[in-house]
């Protein structure tokens, strides 16, 4: 099982991640991503799924056009899922990715 | 603007679109894929994608590791958007990417 975040752990890395947003009911972090087409939107799809192959955590995400909904979560982490350092290393590299 | 498929047009094609659904609040058709894994799940949609863009159409669509859902419907349709031959041309078209 991954280590889910503890309050304090979350909010220091929140503080860095500028942009996302905190959804407390899943625990889970999230942001909408806008481009100027679908092949721009796309094209960041596919640079960071190869990264979320490589580091084997996946986002969860919605596309429609030039616009990118993520959610960030950790299927195994705490009882129920919830929030892990893997998520925030994967929301880094997103962003260096948009 | 589009045009949006009548009743009997809609009927007609959905009965040659096996696994896909009518949202008629929408006016929208939908289906679900599952693959193995992240990657042949990725690597449908990039085909998908290729696919869309050429067409200048394109899906609205939710990955979360090994399932895609996909909505199809087209916003210049009609007065609020709503299902047209260029929906019907994807759906067949992601039938042969699967």
């Amino acid at each position: 099982m991954v280590a889910q975040l503890s309050d304090d752990e979350r909010k220091a890395a929140l503080a860095k991640l500028a942009g996302w947003e905190y959804d407390a009911k899943r625990d889970a972090i999230s942001r909408s991503f806008k481009f100027s087409d679908f092949t721009e939107a796309f094209a960041f799809m596919t640079r960071v799924a190869l990264h979320a192959e490589k580091a084997d955590h996946h986002p969860e995400w919605f596309n429609v056009y030039n616009r990118v909904d993520i959610v960030l979560t950790t299927h195994d982490a705490g009882e129920n899922g919830g929030l892990s350092q893997r998520d925030v290393d994967l929301a880094q590299i997103i962003e260096r990715c948009a």
